[in-house]
């Protein structure tokens, strides 16, 4: 019996609705299998946790969660709470500390969804960089709050953060069909992005049977609309890949179907796990949040932790159901419960198994 | 008589084609209206010009362009010039220099056009800040060339600089639909854009008629996909200004199509008209470029200069011919050359002058 202990973080708002259903299907996928164990411990950190305790996490957090393989996490954030609080309290923080610095996004119309654009072939990855570059938390205000005032924010990117997402990015794109496209915008950004064109064209000689090409972020933001179908594997820095899934997330019909993957690939700390959307709170507490993206998300993680066929039958009950279009939320044009989806998904799964 | 000095900088590749359209447009626009003279003297500042001169223009360039009242610029960029020299020897300086702070893009998809949404309704405008920020050429790089190099890149804003194309967008906002957009990072870029959200909510106190939201620039990515038909004005920096304008031209169908002013609002110093598109060196010469962008932004440079009604009467022009989708260039899915849909639309003014 494998075992594998999973620290679940629901967070804020839909967080805590969707990691439901997630779980949910962690059980089932448990009960099917037989041979695999998981060991789930919750913990309530969230804008929630942080009003009552002045923290996001305990001082230890990071301790605490190092004992754990993955870390599965729902969403954070709350009004009331300033956004840069709650994510350097709490989600920064996890990516940094463990090293996560591979953020996988996989960009994919299900069947049966109908996303915004007429197109329907959507089927990408995006690696972005996930622990420096421009997030790096570097800057300064000066004359504050007068008519002089400047602000300084600074993007820090290194050789050895920068090749390997890079070589992440490269290995991924070997397994799948061998073309990758590397985010730049050295026309504007005139040291940054200049460094980072030096290393993709340094790095692109290890893998002469990969096709690549640099597109600069605002013509491929573009070209993300205009020709998906041409886009197999794309590596981004750390803002430029944020901007590029969540423009990825809505071709996908709704920000509540993308998935993601906070990886350290040496697996020398905990991977982090959670769906691209936020907490939404506008959308929490209505019983209506699309548990889509945490599902495919749980996938990710099975699959990380090597329970591939596990993960796969997942993805299989999941594209299922969305091509039955009985059971969809009503981001994605229905009028099922979170939890109806969450069901129908399990059902499949035992279905199929 | 009133007569406009109008320097023309074809520049490179598609540039030249798309540029030679609007001027036969604007050349119209003279005799129709009869009380207007142009004065256009072309400049060949070129990555061509830099590759015999060394040079993307002569020294005294800014001082010679400062004695006309307009720029009409193509677009510049060829391959074996590095882009961001060629750019920083030409269009950004003239953006810097002349103070053209207001980058202002309209985005809307035209009669008979079919983008590669499914939703019709995009009309709107971005506003961004066109002269720091992210696009302040601050940094550097530490170690280079070793294992252990760093590079930086410093985003720079100022509180003149921010609020005023702020305020630029408010007031644009109270003369359309009275809803602002500011597009934020907060979340991650803890200094910069902390500061940027600050001048907005102070802002806002002034303008109480204009209903405003702010939203990330991720968030905001996808939104336009979503529910571009809950956008009005958006108000970004430069570089989120840069990304979202062209993912609004791949919305209006083709990035051929999208027109750009860049904007000094006290007419102190020359304004400058470009096309959001690149120089595209792989569809130039063979007279197919799209020249929409580049006629759409001659009627932009007209209203700038005050001649709304000719400003007006090339857009109804220009929409009549993509309506009757006769004269469409491929990537729009004809097959016109690019002088025959300049034609048609000149002679489209003259049919309805
Ligand atoms: C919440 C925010 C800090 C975060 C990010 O920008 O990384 C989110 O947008 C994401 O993409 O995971
Ligand atoms: C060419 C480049 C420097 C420029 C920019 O980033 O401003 C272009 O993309 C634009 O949008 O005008």
């Amino acid at each position: 019996m494998k075992k594998y202990k999973i620290a679940v973080i629901p967070g804020d708002g839909v967080g805590v609705e969707v990691i439901n259903e997630g779980l949910k299907i962690l059980n089932t996928i448990k009960e099917i299998h037989g041979g695999i164990d998981f060991e789930f411990k919750t913990f309530p950190w969230s804008c929630e946790y942080y009003l009552k305790t002045g923290k996001m996490m305990p001082k230890d957090g990071i301790k605490i969660l190092s004992d754990f393989e993955a870390i599965y996490l729902g969403a954070v954030g709350f009004p009331g709470v300033p956004d840069h609080i709650s994510l350097w309290g709490l989600l920064l923080p996890i990516r940094k500390e463990f090293d996560q610095y591979v953020n996988l996004r996989p960009v994919k119309l299900l069947k049966g969804i109908k996303g915004p654009l007429r197109t329907e072939k959507i089927d990408f990855v995006v690696v972005r960089e996930n622990v420096e570059g421009e997030y790096s938390g570097t800057g300064g205000r000066l004359y504050q709050g007068t008519e002089n005032e400047v602000a300084i924010q600074t993007a820090v990117f290194t050789r050895k953060g920068t090749e390997r997402v890079m070589r992440y990015a490269f290995e991924l794109a070997m397994k799948r069909n061998k073309n990758l496209i590397s985010t730049t915008k050295s026309n504007a950004l005139n040291y940054g992005m200049v460094f980072w064109d030096d290393i993709f064209n340094n790095l692109k000689n290890d893998y002469p049977e990969v096709e690549t090409r640099t597109m600069h972020v605002d013509a491929l933001s573009g070209y993300f609309l205009l020709h998906p179908e041409n886009i197999d594997v794309v590596v981004a820095s750390n803002l430029f890949g944020d901007i590029l899934t969540d423009l990825g997330s809505a071709m996908q019909g709704s920000i509540g179907i993308a998935p993601g993957a906070n990886i350290n690939p040496e697996k020398k700390y905990p991977s982090m796990f959670e769906p691209v959307h936020g907490s939404a709170p506008d959308v929490a507490g209505k019983g209506i949040a699309n548990p889509i993206g945490a599902i495919w998300t749980a996938s990710m993680m099975l699959d990380h932790l090597g329970e591939t066929d596990s993960a796969k039958l997942i993805m299989k009950a999941l594209e299922k159901v969305t091509e039955e279009g009985i059971y969809l939320t009503k981001d994605v044009g229905g009028n099922s419960k979170t939890h109806e989806v969450g069901d129908a998904v399990n059902n499949k799964i035992k279905e199929l198994a």
